[in-house]
């Protein structure tokens, strides 16, 4: 099924500045690209590149003399989501996963699951398989915090969510990550744009490996999962945010879209039981 | 010169756990190792790989039923540091640093460079070189910030260290890591063998790109850039630490030593003005 | 019933210091003192007051020349705790608290209740009577954190514990605070003498006020109500610790023991649906 | 010289609310009040009373049906601000402070002085005259803290400002008083009304006790301290903030001025090597 992306940022550019920009869908075996078309306002450069932070196809902007930068994304995606009962996935122990997933199980800027140890075994150490773990952290997730526009900004971590109770997409998935890494499960961040999600806007989820494969929970129940298209991954928001700035720049406007004509979300009933794989 | 490095870590094992470690040293066009030799009781599996954090030689141990586990590591290493003259040295800005070198501009978890902007720019932002900044910071940590053993634990960050003005070399080196990320410098956590230090022990310097290259610096002073030998590199403590333990072990003893007949440490006259590059 | 209280606290003194000693029992209506004897190394100088934080006898001791000071406390306390139906207690609005407790409903150093809000009304919000939410608080306390000596130290504070889940009777104390204040119940600190606590050691509770009567509660659950003995309120342990110290002393070492010939505890049955007041 | 002060304040009521409020200017040997009026919207119900935890007027205001609430206060003041040779001024050791003061060296909720005493001692030790280590504290937070509108929250306390540099009045007088409290120098928060300020704005500052008598210092240097007007005194924020909501209400509008015809702000050559007492 296609989707339909455009994503418009309007920048003010007070001095000579550099961007890292994290816009791009991501071209792997289960998610497919068509009339991909990508512009900044002429005046500025551009150079692309992933950072070894994750997956992530990362532009470098060079503003040159320009006061006022207009970026522009449009692209056409299919994924191939895949829903799998837990009961038939294997666990597999730390001594054997691959090493590519190890780096996933470290804290992070903002999940920092040295400090939730105690709390993660108490509130899901009952559960004996991982992905029965992370659909319980999905769950109190959603049940305990509350989404709320505005609530937390930039410094806000998953030390902070635990107790305050409240944030958004981000803050959701960090804490994810944290309760996972603190029950040794590996988690990393996933920023994409998600289907017919209202206010429309760039998303951010969780994944956690099991079995060597990377299963996706949204804990703010505010996307599908077959309605998902991802931009990036990485260990948190630190390293995969849409922006980083080095110099002095102002978004001025953003606009995001992602729609599909023949859409219809996962129903929570389809989806118990199960974890949705976006890689094969 | 060669260094003769040895390393003995006794854990007592409670139950069936794996272990992480990293204390084996790098091999790196400028550090040649001689007859490496590692250890660990019979009955114990290892396994040989780096993790994608930096540069490291991970040995994922699986304890299998013993209940003491004794791991020895010896090798002779020779490194090759370089003294360069800062103001020879270019600097290179943001838009034209390497790719690989950008994910060490992100806060992580022990080097919440986010929260630390205006500070390291009152410090530190009335010099212009890179390297010269890199220099403050090491000497301001050395002169402001207290060497106390046992002072900090393994939660302490550098926004903590910051305030509380104490510390040991891990939290020496995140400090430095984070005021260099906050003025835009790309910074990485540092472990390796350090000669002649009183008392041995495992050592954290930080490492700054400038140019393009990677230069040294270590502002508990206890070491010398010409008397280090590399372990790994990562962004922090997080994931460059000795070992990683899932399940239950309790280290009872650890014996570090790092010596040279023909060491002589360089002299604060013979760094004043440069900056030493461990690598090419 | 009388309990024989004995306290014994010796202290190295590196340089003529000042101290704030916090161990007398209260003379209150519902607790009598008899015999009480108090005794500090010739050569210091002491003084006796209140501090305006709460109720309180402190001590301050000038050390003189003394290069070793040893402290003894003796006395027999008597009290008369009242185990009141919580069903049968008015609750009794912000509008209508005596202003004495107002002052009990703000934040302080190691009960940040504004940061703890959301957390107690989704936990204790669906309770109406405040003293059926403080029972459930102080229920919750012992159910989900875990008492470990050594787990915490003077900084670690309710934001910590409600994460991190450890701590000892200071810490379950704060919380219990924490929590009470979010909920607009008025909160103090309670310090004391535990009969036959074991360890033997001075104790922390939590009063909460409803119906402008003070009611204890105990989250570590290792006192008896009956079986304590009261030496200061304060808001938290920042104004009510056993010792400050202006100078440099260090504690050698520290005997308490609190006994009574006839002293049976409450039952949990006893106390199910009630709540102690100490005083009338 | 008297001080024209007014202020007026417009809620809405969501649901039936009990407000703490702190605007009345106190009236001390120091302060005289003249013509004073504070009204509350009609079928408000008001009590007053001090609250002990400083000096104070409390206002309880119940909402009672009402939706909106209007509050105005107008008052004149004259005040008889008395500048003294810091020098001159004997200072006092802890062991012979009045009673009264000793709680203003214990830490509270926005000023963490437990956590600052290496700071404070490296920046401020070598000054030996308490004053002249509170106006090298009230000029460092002015070198050091940027005043920016907005940068920080009610969750904001002296342990974030000293780190991120930035802050508003409120903010600035947590950390002078946090700093001074780590140096052994009893001190609290000052809330009042500052004659001519810009923009018009209830201000805070803090005073220190030196000698037994209470000196005030403005790190904003945005008052004059022979224009400022007490409205409280506390040990932070927490117990002196201008309107403590319990229920569901929402600031409108606010509106303060605090004018003199004849006012000349004392300049800093006056104020060199001085330090201002309010009270006698």
């Amino acid at each position: 099924m296609p989707f339909q992306i455009a994503a418009e940022l309007r920048y003010s550019v007070m001095c000579r500045s550099t961007m890292l920009l994290s816009l791009h869908a991501l071209s792997t075996p289960n998610q497919s690209l068509y009339d991909e078309c990508f512009t900044v306002t002429e005046g500025a450069t551009c150079e692309f590149f992933p950072i070894q932070t994750g997956m992530n196809r990362y532009v470098r902007i060079d503003t040159g003399d320009l006061t006022e930068m207009l970026i522009t994304y449009n692209v056409t995606a299919e994924t191939n989501p895949n829903a799998r009962k837990i009961h038939q996935i294997d666990r597999v122990p730390v001594g054997s996963l691959h090493a590519d997933s190890l780096r996933y199980l470290f804290p992070s800027r903002y999940c920092q699951s040295d400090r939730l140890g105690k709390l993660a075994a108490k509130l899901f150490g009952h559960l004996s398989h991982p992905l029965a773990q992370a659909t319980a952290i999905s769950d109190w997730i959603f049940e305990n915090i509350d989404y709320i526009p505005g609530s937390t900004d930039a410094a806000t971590s998953a030390h902070d969510t635990v107790t305050e109770r409240q944030g958004v997409c981000r803050d959701f998935a960090h804490l994810g990550i944290a309760f996972c890494r603190a029950l040794s499960i590996p988690a990393r961040y996933f920023t994409g744009y998600a289907c017919n999600m209202q206010p429309p806007d760039f998303h951010a989820c969780f994944e956690v490996c099991v079995g060597n494969q990377w299963f996706i929970f949204d804990p703010t129940r505010l996307s599908s999962p077959n309605g998902l298209i991802r931009i990036a991954t990485g260990r948190d928001a630190a390293d995969s945010s849409l922006a980083t700035i080095f110099g002095s720049m102002a978004m001025e406007s953003m606009m995001v879209s992602c729609t599909s004509d023949s859409f219809t979300p996962m129903s929570r009933e389809e989806l118990s039981g199960k974890a949705v794989l976006l890689e094969p």
